[in-house]
Parts: C-alpha cells; structure tokens; sequence
C-alpha cells in the first residue's frame, strides 16, 4: 500500500498496526547506536600492529629522532603518505596530531582571526563573516562556525555534489562569503562523490568570491571505497589550471584508515597559505607527534599497502551498507515516504523522510532503545528546514544488530509518517 | 686578575690574549649546541620501552577502547598520573595531547577570545589586555601573548619567585592585566624554585586584580630534581584557603619524562574552567590521542614508577649541570663578570653578565661553534633591556662536547666584557 493514496480509515489501521509493532520493539529493551561513522572493533582490529611495530628503532628516513621534539610540519615519509592519500604533491603537504578537525579549525581560526597571508587578509576585520555550507553535511564542520562566529549559508546537496549555480549565485552577491565546506568523496552525510565538472567549477570560485575565500576540501574518505577505487577529480589540478592554488586547503586523516583515536591528520595547501598556517602553529606547539607518524607509515609504507588494508576495511563495512540499503528499499521502495542514494563508500547512507516527520522518527526509535543522530545535526545550528534528514552511520553495530536496528529504524519512519498524515 | 679594577693597558693585553684564544676556538670548526631544553637521546632511550607496551591490549583500565574516537578530556588512569605530577585532585585534570605549550595556548586563547566562564568573561571585550611576565623567562610564553595581541610587562625574578611586592602593585593599579606566567618550580631559565610565601600571595592575586585574572602555572619541571625531589607549596591547596580556585590553571606534561615530542599534556583546573575550556575543545577536535595516553601509564603506572624513572634522569643530566657551574665557578667566581644561581633541577643555568655584553658574547660563541639561544629571547619581544641575561641548556651535548662548549663560552664572555670595558 502507499500510504500517500490511504483513506484515513486506512491510515488509523496502519496507525494501530505500526504502533503496536514500535511497541514489541520498546519491550524488546534494546541498546543499538546508529549515531556516529566510527569504525568498529574489528576494523580497529586491522591495525593493531601499530603498537610494537617500530622495534625499537625510533629513527625516521632521514635520520630524525622521532622521539624528541621538533618538526613543525612533520616527517617526510608521512607527507608522503598525507600526499597518497591526497593525491598532492608531498611538499604541500603538512602533517599534525591526531585529528584533521583539529586542523580544519586551526586553519579556519588562522584565516579568521589571524589573516593566512598576513595581518591584513584576516576575515575578522569586516563583519560579518559567512560560510556556504551544502546541506545536509557534516555538524562538526558547522560547529566551527558557530563557535568562531560565523554566519552559515545553507546550498543544496545535488548527486553531483553542492548546486554550484547557487553557490556562484551567492559568492558573486555576498563579498562576505568567505569560505564554503566541502566534503568532495563520499560526502558526509549523502555519500555523494563530487562530479568533475564540480570540482572544476570550485576551483573556479576565486575568481568570482570576494577577497580572501577559501574553500575547505575535506577529503575525510578519500579512499574510503566499498566497491573498489573510485577517482575523485583532482581539486590541486584545477585550481593549477585556473591559477587559484591559495583558495583550497585540503584536509584528510588515517583515523578512519588505522586506530581513529590516534590516527595522522595531513593539510595540503599553497606555499603562502602554508607559511601563514605554520606561522600560527610555531607559537602553539613544538610539533606533531612523530613517533605516531612513524608507526603509521611503517603499517602502510606505500599507496600499495595503503589500498590493501582499504579492501580489508570494505570486507568489513560493505555488508553493513547493504543491509541498510535492503531494509530501506523493502521498507521504502515505491512508499513514497523516504529517499536515499546508495553511497559507494564513505560510512554514511543519508535518509529523507517526508517533511515534518525526522526528527519524531528519530524520536521513536530512542524510544525503542536505538539511537540516531539528532535530526537537524546535518543542517547549521542543528535546523533541519524541512524536518526530513535522518543520517544513518552502521560501522558499529554486528550485522545481527544492524538487522534490528533497521527493522526499528522502517517501523519508525513509517508510524511517524502515518501520524504526521493523520495530523495534516 | 679582577677585570674591573684592570688599567686600560692590562685590559688592552687581556684582550688580545682572549682574542687569540677565541681565533683557536674558531679554528677548531665545533659544532655544539646549548640553545634548547631538549632530552638527549640517552634520556629519551630511558623510555623505549613505549613501543609495544600494550601488549596488544588497547583497553583502559575502565574498558575504554583507546583506539576509537571520543574521550575529551583523557583517560581516567592518565588523569591519576597528571595529578601525582601536579600533586592535584585526578577530578581537576584534562588530559591533552603531545603538548602542555597546546594546552596554554588554547587556555589564553579561549580566556581571551571566548570566555573561561561565559562570553562575558572574554578578555577582549576591553582593551588593551596585559600579561605579566616574570623575566628572565620562557621565550614560548611570551610568543603567545604576542600572537594574541596580549601585551606583556615584565617583573623581575628574586631567588624566592617573582618580586611580589611589584606583583600586587601592578595589578591594584591596572585592571587590564589579565594573566600571569609561572614556572613555579625550576623556573625556566633561573630555576628558581618559588618559596612557599610567593605560592601562598600568588594564590591571593584575584583579592587584588581586575575580573577574570588568571595564573598560568607551568608546572613543567615538577618532578625534574637533579638531587632528590624538591616539594613546591601546592597552589591549588593555597587558592582554596583564599578562595580563589578560578584563578589559576596549571599545566604539566610528560615530554620531560618520556619521549619529548610524544609525551602526554595535561592541565588541571577547577570545575567552571574545565567547563568553559572543554566548550572551547568540543568543537575543534573528537578527543586526544587515548593509546598514547595508555601507553604512557603502563610505563609510569604510578608515582613510585614516576620518581624512579626520574632519578635516571637525574643520573644522566646531574654531571652536565655540574660541568656547566664548575665551569663558571672557575672562570667567573670573584671577577665579577658574571652572576649565575645552581639550580637543583630543570633544564637550565640562568647567566648574567655585565649590562650591554650578553649579545656581543652569544655572537662570539656563534663563530666559534656555539649555538646559545639568542640573547634577550628570555624577555618579551626578545628584548632584555639590560642585554645581560644568557640562558644555557646542557642537556643534549656530551660531557666531552659540554666542556668544550663551557670553555668556549667563558672566553667568549671574558672576551665581549673585556672589549666592553675598553670601549667604556
């Protein structure tokens, strides 16, 4: 049956026989978390060489002693490891901690606060100072934002990545545009990989933004593929083309690649943008942690071992994506209450209810003991307009697990959606 | 020969004598170096043991998988190990990354531009915002008040801490000081110890200064004695016979005690500041690194492991002290070219020579092979109004190389005061 065709009649049955099944679930007193894209203990597992795994020889390439202090910019060997993963040239590439949030905020305070080619090339000194953000994305790109002030304009998410008419459209009205987040593979959440001519027209931004734009390219799942590579234009190459190597800084990490806790971020940027940012870092530390960056490029020394260990996390996370996938379209197919895109890599499935109905959805399935991610969490300031975006993360639970939790996660989509019809 | 009391004709052959020791230094194309506080590789090798610790066993001692995400403010055994380097309550302490210099700066940072406790409290709401700066002191400290526009007055050292009558004064009469740096014990570069009095006015400081004043208290060579531990009055006990527990951030790290640029930072600090500082951090990172911080307490499981690791630090860096003030004892004990303290712990010799010949010396050294920080890097804006303050760090050369270096230093300060004199 399609409930949109339902007689009300038909809709309270619907109503009484959804609302009893929610209830067989509540008894059921489960505890199942959809709500981060961590990996799970046996992807963890994987890596578990890490420690031990130097034997005692702390020396990297060129002689360094790791353990001591120094090194602002990191080991050589992890930039090319950073520059791999990139598909950059290891020289723009600068290694941190264990966290590309951490640098993703950085450069954003740099470039806010600071200037990232000098004092005077700090946002800061116009107001106000805004973003574009595709929507729905991800909410820790959103909460740097919020907490360094700056305004967020939404742009629609397309299968071709954001609606780059619009983000052309606002950049050339608003000079206060001055930056925009992007997460160009396997978006987080829709699992989108940004097409060419997209990544083309980014880079072409520059020329059409006001002064001192930049965009954040995060390429958090770069090689984060379920069913074998798959290339993501090269943003370096055509910024290089159109003479705006200053306007992307890329971010990316081995968190979700080796253990996520103490993973190695990389940046790659423009030689000016790099001396801006490790003229800030000079004064907040004396270096990374470059035993870390050691033990990682002795677990994956080359693209080789790098895309090995990447097929063992797919034998791992593809099963996951399809019992999502399987319980959406056998719950959803031809309903008309919900829309999603299969992603072919990445750890999301991103879901959209009818309007009004995610955030009650979600509210059922805690009741049900399996937690969501907070609907709205993928918009700015935690507002879903259309109360539609559910973002679903299966990394973590068993497959037994994942199979409940999607039967909860149907059931509930479906009696909120009933409600919501019954109310309009 | 005491120079000061010389004829211009002795002095004219003094200096030719050291001129002609110099040029033989020169000649001998050393190459040492006595600028940074860095463990030498033999310390370092005191903790190699990290690398495979775990065992393969990633879990804390509350069941925490330290390889996946989460956990902003550390592990709860790291927290117990950063409390018996602080001697503090484990509930106060945030455990950071590989950098307690992170952990201040963010701490200054969030203070200045967000608020410790609410947007109210944000020190650049009012303007100028000023820090005091104990001198001669850590060149970091001061690189980030200036980064952050913070402007910095200085107070001079005494042997019992900072001249606290000064202290009080400057802050009665100017409420835009905000902040204070500390190296309470082993005071970088003088290593000075502060008297139990100076804890107990310090902790008294916000009775005296405007809204939002803050103690930044590095506590970064708390455990590093060279003979037997040294107590220093407990400033957290202090602040809560004054009230005043608001007042002061302490931090610590184990980058002197394990592997430098992979140790453990810590900070410890009372509730509303913990509250406001993890605001700050929730959105700027997912957690610190957990493994390492795992690591670190399976090697130091408890204070006994602490003081016991410490003395084979001690082992290794007590005869370099000696060296350095045997050394300066037999070059400069009663010429009155120098003065200079025996510090029972750190990483430093604080030296002073006559006004306006600190430069001239640090340069001398330079030709010869010397490297010594720059003179005046242990003043804000590297700027020591009395050109007399070097700061020595013995730590990384050899006994042979350290008593090359020493003697190349005494002759270069015989050389550039004697040359001093004759210019007069």
């Amino acid at each position: 049956m399609h409930p949109e065709h339902a007689t009300p009649e038909q809709l309270a049955a619907l109503e009484t026989r959804l609302s009893a099944q929610h209830q067989a679930f509540v008894r059921q007193g489960l505890a199942l978390d959809l709500t981060r894209g961590k990996p799970s203990a046996e992807q963890l597992s994987l890596s578990d060489a890490l420690d031990g795994i130097l034997g005692g020889d702390y020396r990297a390439g060129d002689g360094t002693d790791t353990r001591n202090y120094g090194g602002l910019d990191g080991l050589p060997e992890a930039k090319r490891l950073g520059a791999a993963l990139m598909g950059v040239d290891p020289g723009s590439v600068l290694v941190g901690g264990n966290s590309s949030l951490t640098l993703m905020y950085q450069a954003v305070l740099v470039a806010h606060r600071f200037g990232l080619t000098g004092a005077d090339s700090a946002w800061s000194r116009e107001a106000p100072v805004r973003f574009l953000c595709p929507v729905p994305g991800y909410d820790r790109h959103f909460t740097v934002c919020e907490q360094l002030g700056i305004e967020m304009l939404t742009v629609d998410m397309t299968p071709d990545g954001p609606d780059m008419d619009r983000v052309e459209a606002l950049l050339a009205a608003d000079p206060s545009i001055k930056g925009m987040w992007c997460v160009p593979k396997y978006s987080n959440p829709t699992g989108v990989v940004y097409s060419d001519a997209t990544v083309d027209r980014i880079a072409r931004l520059a020329h059409v933004a006001g002064p001192g734009f930049r965009v954040f390219w995060d390429n958090a799942y770069a090689v984060h593929d379920l069913h074998g590579f798959q290339a993501l234009a090269s943003i370096g190459d055509a910024c290089e083309r159109h003479g705006t190597a200053d306007s992307v800084l890329q971010f990316a990490s081995t968190s979700k690649i080796t253990h996520a806790g103490s993973g190695v971020a990389f940046m790659s940027a423009s030689p000016a943008n790099l001396a801006g940012f490790k003229a800030f870092l000079s004064a907040s530390t004396i270096g990374p942690d470059k035993v870390n960056q050691l033990r990682t490029v002795r677990l994956l020394p080359d693209a080789e071992a790098l895309m090995a260990h990447m097929q063992r996390h797919a034998g791992i996370l593809a099963p996951r994506f399809e019992i999502v996938l399987r319980a959406l379209e056998a719950g959803f197919a031809g309903t008309g209450l919900g829309q999603w895109e299969a992603p072919a890599g990445g750890y999301f499935v991103s879901f959209d209810t009818l309007p009004g109905v995610a955030s009650a959805a979600v509210a059922l399935a805690a009741q049900a003991g399996v937690r969501l991610t907070p609907a709205g969490a993928t918009f700015p300031y935690g507002r879903d307009p259309g109360d539609r975006n559910i973002r679903i993360a299966p990394s973590v639970p068993s497959l037994p697990e994942l199979e409940t939790a999607m039967a909860v996660f149907v059931n509930c989509v479906e009696l909120a959606s009933v409600r919501r019809m019954l109310a309009d």
